[in-house]
C-alpha cells in the first residue's frame, strides 16, 4: 500500500470509540494518512475530542470541507452489521471517484462490482479497493499448520467488536521492542489496510473459512517465531459464531489470549444474550480446540476504555483472580503482563520442541 | 422442482456407499428420478450391488450409454471436498448441454458463471441448476428464531458426511406417520435437491452462516409444529468446522440428535484427528449452546452400514450405556427409539409453553 494516501475516512452519523472501527484503527496506527473524519453530526471536534486519541485530525461536516484538508482518498470508516452501502453514502463515493480519490471499502457490499461506481471510476482513473474481496482460489482447511515451528496465538474475545485486533498490534509492537520476530496475520478489513495484506475471513465461502485462516497463518510463519492472528467475532456472538470457530480450527492457536470489556452486559446487537463470564469463555475455547489439539488461554486482554483509571485497575484485579491469568489493558496500560505471558508461553514450547529432537 | 426428470448421475470413479452422496440420496429417495448411474469403473453393476438399496438402477460407462436409458438431465452426483469442477467432467457437461438435458450441480464452482457452459447452455435451451448458489440478500443473523413456538432439532455429527441430512428424512417420514406436522430443512445441496428448495449455508458468505440458518428455520417452522434441520459438517471436522458452529447458532435448535458411525476412527480427511467419543460430541454441542440458551442432545442416531447386524446391534448398545440416550440406526432399523424421544420432548416443550401462558 502506498504511504501517500491522505485518507478522508468517512463515518457519518458514527464516528465515536465503538462505532467506527475502521476510521479509529487506521487513525490509531496511522495517524498521518488520515487529514481529516466527516461526520456533520460532530464537525468542528477532533479525533482527540472525539476517540480520546488521533490529535487535531479534523471532524468535516460535507466531503467538499474534507477536500479542503488535502484528502487524495476516500475511506469508508465504518462497517455497518450486514455490512450493505448505507444509501446516503452512495452519493459521496460519487463525489470522491468523481474527483480522482482512489476509495477503500470494507464493506460486504463490493463497489468493484457496481457498474455505477465502477462507470465513474474509469471516467476519472480512480481505483476501488475492495478489502473484504477474498482471493479467488482458496480450498478446505488441511491442518497443515501444524506443521510450523512458529508459536500461533490467536485473540478472542468475549464478544465482537471488543479489541481483538487492537490488542495484536499493541502486542507485536511489545514484542518486536523485546526483539521478537513477530508477524501479525489480519483477518478483517482494518487489519488488512493496516497491514497492506490478509483475507477478510468474514467474507469467504463458508466452506473455507478455516482453508482462508490456514493460509494467513502459513504466509506468516514464514518469516517469524511469533505469529499473532487477528480474531473476529466472538463464539457467543450468535451472528458472527460460524466464523471464529472456523478461524480457531484453520489457524490452530497453540495458545488464546481473550479480549473482554468489563463494563459490557450483552452480546452486540443481541440483547437476548448475557455476556458469558470469562471462565465460561475459556472453557468453551478450550473444549473447541480440544478434537484438535490443546491450546490454553494464556492471559486476558481487557479493554477499560469507559472506566476511571481506579475502575480499570479493579476490573483487571477481579479478572486475574476470577481466571488465575494475567490481565492488563493493553491501550491503556503497560501491556508487559500479557506479552510476559507470551514470552513464557513461547519458550517452553521451544524448549519443548528442541527436546523433541 | 419438476417430477419428471430422469437423471443420468455422474459419479465416475466414485459410486458408492461414502463416495457420492448427492447421487445416493437422490436415489434413496426418489429412485424414479434415476435411470442411471455414469462411473466407468463399475459399469454393468446395479445401484443395489454397489449401495445395497436402488433396486435395477444400472451403472453405465459413457455418457452416450446413459442416454440409451432415457436420461433428461445431467447431475453431478458427488461433491468433491473444496467443490471445485473436476476436470474431467467438462466434456461431459458439454455433451449434456450440446444435448439439451439441464445440469443440475451441487459444486461450489457455479457452472452458470462459466462462459463456455452459458454459451452451451443457450444454443441448445439446456438450463443449469447450481443447487448451492445462495441467495443474495442474505443478512446476519438476529437470533429471532427465539420466537417460533415449533420444536426445532437440528442433527449434528462426530464427523462431516455421517447421516445427518438422511436421518432427518428418515425421522421425517415416520413423524409424519405419527400424525406430527414436520417440516424438513433443507441446508446442503443434497437436502436442496431433494426438497426443491434450501439453502447451502455452506455457500454463503462466512458472516451470513447464521443468517441462512435463522431465514431456513423460520420459513419451516410456517406450517409445521416440528422443524428437522439438515446437519452440516461437523464440530470436529477442521474445515467445515465453522458451517457447523454457524449453522447451530442460526437454527438455535431446542435439541440435537447425534449422528456417529461407529466404525469410523478420524475425521475424514484428517487422518490426525481422532474421531471424538459421543460423551465429549454432547458435551461440546451443548456448550456451543449453553450462552444462548440450553439445548440437550436427545438422542443418537447411528450410521451402521458397513457393520453386521449383530455388531450394529452392540454399537447402538455400546451408545446407549455410552451416554444414556436412546439409540439406532434409523435407516437399517426401526426409527422409534430416535422418534419417540423427539416426540417425548415436543411434547414437554408445548406443555411448559402452555403453562407458561
Amino acid at each position: 500500500m502506498a504511504t501517500t494516501h491522505r485518507f478522508l475516512a468517512l463515518a457519518e452519523a458514527k464516528f465515536g470509540p465503538m462505532t467506527s472501527k475502521t476510521a479509529n484503527a487506521c487513525i490509531r496506527y496511522t495517524p498521518e494518512r488520515v487529514v481529516a473524519v466527516l461526520d456533520s453530526t460532530q464537525a468542528g471536534r477532533t479525533a482527540q475530542e472525539v476517540l480520546g486519541f488521533g490529535g487535531a485530525i479534523p471532524v468535516v461536516a460535507t466531503f467538499a470541507d474534507g477536500m479542503t484538508h488535502g484528502a487524495n482518498a476516500l475511506l469508508l470508516g465504518t462497517a455497518p452489521q450486514g455490512g450493505q452501502l448505507p444509501p446516503s453514502w452512495r452519493a459521496i463515493v460519487l463525489q470522491a471517484l468523481d474527483q480522482g480519490l482512489d476509495v477503500w471499502s470494507g464493506l460486504h457490499y463490493f463497489l468493484g462490482d457496481d457498474a455505477e461506481f465502477v462507470a465513474h471510476a474509469r471516467a476519472s482513473g480512480a481505483a476501488i479497493h475492495d478489502l473484504r474481496r477474498p482471493p479467488d482460489d482458496l480450498d478446505v482447511a488441511t491442518g497443515r499448520v501444524r506443521e510450523v515451528d512458529s508459536t500461533v496465538i490467536l485473540t478472542v474475545g468475549t464478544d465482537c467488536n471488543i479489541g481483538k485486533m487492537t490488542t495484536q498490534l499493541q502486542l507485536r509492537a511489545a514484542l518486536e521492542a523485546r526483539g521478537q520476530r513477530t508477524a501479525f496475520a489480519a483477518t478483517g478489513q482494518t487489519g488488512i489496510l493496516l497491514e497492506g495484506r490478509g483475507i477478510a475471513v468474514d467474507s469467504v465461502v463458508a466452506d473455507f473459512i478455516a482453508g482462508a485462516a490456514e493460509r494467513l497463518t502459513l504466509e506468516a510463519a514464514q518469516d517469524a517465531e511469533l505469529v499473532l492472528v487477528e480474531g473476529q467475532g466472538s463464539l457467543a456472538h450468535p451472528g458472527y459464531s460460524g466464523v471464529t470457530y472456523g478461524l480457531i480450527h484453520g489457524s490452530l492457536p497453540h495458545a488464546f489470549v481473550l479480549c473482554g470489556q468489563p463494563s459490557r452486559t450483552h452480546i452486540t446487537n443481541n440483547p437476548w444474550v448475557p455476556m458469558p463470564s470469562l471462565t465460561q469463555t475459556i472453557r468453551l475455547h478450550e473444549l473447541a480446540m480440544e478434537p484438535l489439539r490443546p491450546a490454553p488461554v494464556i492471559a486476558i486482554a481487557l479493554n477499560t476504555f469507559d472506566l476511571t483509571e481506579d475502575e480499570a485497575r479493579r476490573a483487571i484485579q477481579a479478572a486475574t483472580e476470577e481466571t488465575g491469568l494475567p490481565a492488563t489493558d493493553v491501550v491503556r496500560f503497560d501491556p508487559s503482563p500479557v506479552v510476559d505471558a507470551i514470552e513464557k508461553f513461547h519458550r517452553a514450547r521451544m524448549g519443548e520442541l528442541t527436546a523433541a529432537r
